[in-house]
């Protein structure tokens, strides 16, 4: 540690010196004294209220989870307070928190529910006690030298070293895995560190324990392995090169993501200050740079999170976590004015230097509109695990249409089998929607807040997803370790040509002896006025099998060409991977004609046409099946469902069009421009589709099945006409 | 007609002097400056693309319907932008577009459709055909002095002297009746004779046909009658006299007073300038003022129109009707600051005098906010059938509970059998719901947007609603003439109190020897953080029956304390009478504990206590069955089912409470207060019920079931204790 770290608290995210600064401007920076102000009020609030700091006992939603979540979340504004409004109420009200804590810790055993792989003290999991440290840590740095050494040598004794004892070397299975966990759990561990000076602590939280009796193979709760085979390193750093893929994106998805930027910019804005030489923000070639981007560019129009792997829905820009994620990279950065504009919508910022210097530049109206391009990502640690891709595009009125497709690694234990899936926003928001996770978190009544048990029979099961389904089985037999050793291969794909973008993965993992080849293909030309999406899936198999292809609409069916059948009673369409949660609602059989299906949507019209095999059933069906505790929502969906067939291939098409408000009750372009779809070939080497709108455009897209050489040309003749191109994908327009 | 309104055009809604007036003023009065631009930049458009006049053929969301409809606000648009633009390309416009008209019209048969009592001519119903000359009237008193001699005596020749007599003498059962088609009929015809300077035409309008043969009895398209026994006068006048109870309530409901309240006030206000010796806005105690304010007050606290009887949610105060509503009687009336709030909510104005000087007056800063206090309308010609009460209560954070209790008159053609029905909404709107109507207006797909068959089988049937149904069968067998001639009777109601409101009210009519009687009460006082709904419905039968109530909540279920019977097949819960579109999906039986039930909705916690009796059913239930295409949303429910019993007493509390919000992910408050509900009594005489709240207070409800006298006193004794009261209904509180 060098001297500098040495000499002075703060020293986590305040200095003296930036304290000194933000005090003499404080009153004239609106964003950051409208903050203070907020914080004044909620602190001052709760000395009235007085200190309460209960024997644990309950799960998150209970009264004495949500407590000590409180308490770290007024200690740590407490702590802020003092510092920058030098009251010394805030620095007896925290220090009198923590003798109460100090006083209780000793005599606390494991969290009595002991419904964690890792229980923790004042929490049912480990990972809660990690949140606590992290704001804790903070809040003791603040009052460190407002502390008698006495009260200092109590606090660490009593509460703070066996607490970081606790996280580490007494857990070492939370603690030493590549796992936002443990990310947790090094920031919490290394930011007390840096407040104690201990060495020893920081690098344990650096480096990780060094001699852990983790077996390989061993589960957590979710089912995610605490220790994949072969891996050793642990620690923050490690955590840094191992969370990552090196585009940034975070194998669990953005959901967790957001959940573990936050200790590691909060960590690694400390490091910065206490331990310069290690350049903590370019470490790992400034991944955590492209984590934050990574993160807000895994957000629909209105900065809703994509709900993909276990989510919440409805987790958006304005998190605290994501508030934190843009004025800390704002700030540690290169001030990049676009993230300004987030800010600007988030309305609020952190009450430190960064969220100082993020409110001092809106003042200034340096802030830019965000502009987010299409992206891919790379999954897995060295970029090599699949990936998913956001394509985004704009449609005449500016409304944004953004396309995800999902062909990464599983995800670990937080993964769901949905390769190869996709889902669909639109400018207010699901158009085709990926289910989340059945989880209420911190709702006392479903479950204490943790996972439900329909996370794991429906939401993690492929039917749940816009993929195929083979055989009514769930990809890799549900099993994570399976899916966990592979992933899907990017066949093709560009992005670069805003009128026509496209990605073509596929996966011949999942299912045994089966292929599955999904070529998704976002159209803007001029000739439209909103973008529309073409799906080619593909499947090869050597056997016959039935698919399935749900599309998980949201929104309400106006109106399908199909017949369906209709059904008297409901029954579950299966015995389980998510087909028992399903209820068959109707079935009509697929004739020569496409199918065509009109939904509406938050205001706007949607339809799909979909070239099916004569003979294909089209099943309407929707959630709440065996599910006796109504966990689930009641979504809707259509299936088509393909029966005994070896080869098959799935071509819909969904175009946006239109609106309605009942408010003007005048609907505008209430039916698509999309007139047909049409199959001009299809076998192992090639797959050629035209689509045609009502002016008489002919949109084709050929796709090379079997070779992706981008220098490969191909000739072939179907429906009496050569079609001749390069590469593994073409497009082509026949104004007709 | 006097000699001031034979002089000069225009005289509808601009005169010259208004004109004059508002030109100077142009560009210095936002709200109507910036109108006036979207105007011009819609009519300048459709200018460009020049006009299409097609041979009418679509129902409503085709294309020559909506083009119809384009059309007469086009010209009613470009009409008054001539005179405020004093640019001729506008009256040129409209011009052309009258010429194409009256070159069309006389060649025009019905509209093909034939789907209606009344078919028009230019649309599938006489009702647009009025709605176009009500706009179009307007069109042509903007341009008349700008037409020559032989263009005007060619248009009135062919297109709207014609078009006047189709509209009445030609279709007596449209023109003739007391219902809102009648009202815009007599609005066209009115406003058109008043532009022709013709006073025969006009006193049609007023006064109605001296002479029609309308059979009493006869049915329109919604099974509303024609004309009703003893109902002989119509015209505009009678309109105006039998339209609305003296309260101003409308007895379709508000979303059709919304739709009527235009034709009102624009022929009102065009009379008002033309002969205003009728003194029209004073007419019937100025009863379209009242109309209004009823109009107002019928909105949750986002200004949604209360969606009972035949309505299509989502209607606003943003809606252009009411827009007109607002402008209109804040100019015609007394200058009601509370108005331009709306106003200034709504955003914007409409193109005439009335919102030229709303426009000027929202500049000054005379917008006062709108205050709305509980009232009760009474619904009837004489204020004498039923009513419909609107509770309005605030808790300690300023949200607003609004409990609607509906005992009206069943509304004619558009009104649902749901007598003593109630609905809940909250700031964010609905909570417990009126379904509204089967119909998505305007929708082509959706059966023409005409009213769906579902409409008839699902949502005028009890079950819909939230009031008791007997025996599964539908109040007043479903048959509108029974409905029509009945109503329940307000037994009693205090809403001066706000701590405590009440309304009790009575019908014994709906089933034959069953008498049904709620009294609903609203809490609001300073020992409870929310208001609270306590909901007594009691059942009077010498003999057996099944009641049945439904609590349509909206949002999703958290938790129940009643197991529920799994069902692995879902069955519809019966074969008519709105049964057949309800999935029974669980029931559990009822034991000696109250039943308890905790939903989410829009961001804050519900939760109900139930007192049961051993043995009652308790079922779980969604909309759905029985839906080929796919009308009905899945709206769920849960229903008590009190089976074989004579008399019998639902006691329902509903509290609101807490917040939660999957950004933050932190519940706050999310049980409820109350703790017990007790009936302490209840037979044919006395209702005594006693509800209890976790800090130990006990309200009690008092109710005398025979004797509304206020000045009666009562005494009884129940459970040990003595209580006496006065009057039929008593409220005290026991701090314990």
């Amino acid at each position: 540690m060098t001297a500098r770290a040495m000499a002075q608290h703060p020293r986590l995210l305040l200095t003296p010196e930036t304290v000194t600064e933000i005090r003499q401007e404080l009153g004239s920076v609106p964003v950051f004294d409208a903050q203070m102000a907020e914080a004044v009020s909620m602190v001052n609030a709760a000395i009235d209220q007085g200190i309460d700091v209960p024997i644990p006992v309950d799960m998150a939603g209970g009264y004495t989870h949500e407590r000590h979540k409180r308490n770290w979340l007024l200690m740590q504004q407490a702590g802020v307070l003092y510092q920058f409004t030098e009251d010394k109420k805030y620095a007896e009200y925290v220090r009198e928190m923590l003798l109460a804590y100090a006083e209780m810790y000793p005599t606390l055993g494991l969290h009595p529910a002991k419904r964690s792989y890792s229980p923790g003290k004042l929490f049912w999991q480990c990972l809660n006690d990690a949140n606590w440290l992290v704001s804790v840590s903070q809040a003791y740095d603040c009052i460190y030298e407002f502390l008698s050494e006495e009260e200092r040598e109590l606090l660490e004794r009593d509460l703070f070293r066996p607490y970081a004892d606790f996280l580490s070397v007494e857990n070492p299975q939370f603690f030493n895995r590549i796992h936002n966990h443990s990310t947790w759990a090094c920031a919490a561990v290394g930011m007390i560190g840096l407040v104690l000076e201990d060495e020893e602590i920081v690098s344990r939280a650096l480096y990780g324990l060094r001699d852990s009796s983790i077996q390989a193979g061993m589960l957590d709760n979710d089912g995610g392995m605490i220790r994949k085979a072969g891996e050793y390193q642990a620690g923050f750093l490690a955590q840094m090169e191992g969370s990552f893929s090196p585009d940034g994106y975070f194998t669990e998805g953005p959901y967790y993501l957001r959940y573990a930027i936050f200790p590691f910019l909060l960590f690694s804005a400390s490091l910065d200050q206490s331990m310069p030489e290690l350049d903590i923000l370019g470490y790992h070639d400034s991944i955590l740079r492209k984590a934050v981007y990574a993160l807000l560019n895994q957000t629909d129009a209105n900065g809703l999170v994509f709900p993909i792997n276990d989510a919440q829905k409805g987790m958006s820009w304005k998190s605290r976590d994501i508030v934190t994620a843009v004025d800390l990279a704002y700030h540690l950065y290169d001030q990049d004015p676009e993230l300004l504009s987030i800010a600007q919508l988030q309305g609020w910022v952190t009450l430190d230097p960064a969220g100082f210097r993020v409110s001092k530049d809106l003042q200034q109206g340096l802030a830019k509109p965000l502009h987010r391009n299409s992206v891919m990502y790379r999954d897995g640690a060295q970029g090599t695990q699949g990936g998913i891709g956001i394509l985004r595009a704009e449609g005449s009125a500016g409304h944004e249409l953004c396309l995800v497709m999902k062909y990464s690694a599983q995800g670990g234990g937080h993964g769901h089998f949905d390769k190869l899936s996709y889902s669909l926003y639109g400018p207010m928001g699901e158009i085709v929607q990926d289910y989340g996770s059945v989880r209420w978190v911190n709702i006392d009544q479903k479950g204490g807040g943790t996972y439900l048990p329909e996370n794991n029979s429906w939401a993690k099961q492929s039917i749940a997803h816009n993929t195929v389904t083979v055989d009514q089985t769930t990809q890799y037999q549900g099993k994570i370790q399976l899916a966990d050793a592979n992933q899907p291969y990017l066949f093709a794909a560009d992005i670069l040509h805003p009128e026509v973008q496209y990605i073509s993965a596929r996966d011949s993992n999942a299912y045994p002896g089966v292929m599955l080849h999904r070529s998704m293909v976002l159209i803007a030309d001029s000739g439209l006025a909103e973008p529309i999406v073409v799906d080619l899936f593909r499947v090869e198999s050597d056997s016959a099998h039935t698919y399935d292809l749900p599309l998980w609409y949201t929104g309400h069916l106006l109106t399908t060409n199909m017949e369906f059948e209709q059904l008297a009673a409901l029954t579950p369409m299966g015995k389980n991977h998510g087909y028992q949660h399903m209820w068959l609602e109707g079935q009509g059989v697929a004739g020569e004609a496409p199918i065509t299906m009109t939904w509406f949507a938050n205001g706007t019209f949607y339809s799909m046409i979909s070239v099916a095999t004569p003979g294909d059933l089209l099943i309407s069906t929707f959630l709440g099946a065996d599910d006796p505790n109504h966990n689930l929502r009641r979504d809707p969906a259509l299936l088509i469902r393909k029966k005994d067939q070896a080869d098959a291939l799935f071509v819909n098409v969904v175009e946006p069009h239109g609106s309605y408000s009942p408010v003007l009750e005048i609907p505008k372009t209430p039916y698509g421009v999309i007139k047909g779809v049409e199959v001009i070939l299809n076998n192992r080497e090639y797959s050629i589709v035209s689509i045609h709108t009502e002016d008489g455009t002919q949109r084709n897209i050929m796709i090379a099945n079997r070779d992706n050489d981008p220098a490969a040309t191909h000739e072939v003749t179907a429906k009496d006409q050569s079609w001749t191109w390069t590469g593994p994908f073409h497009y082509m327009t026949n104004n007709k």
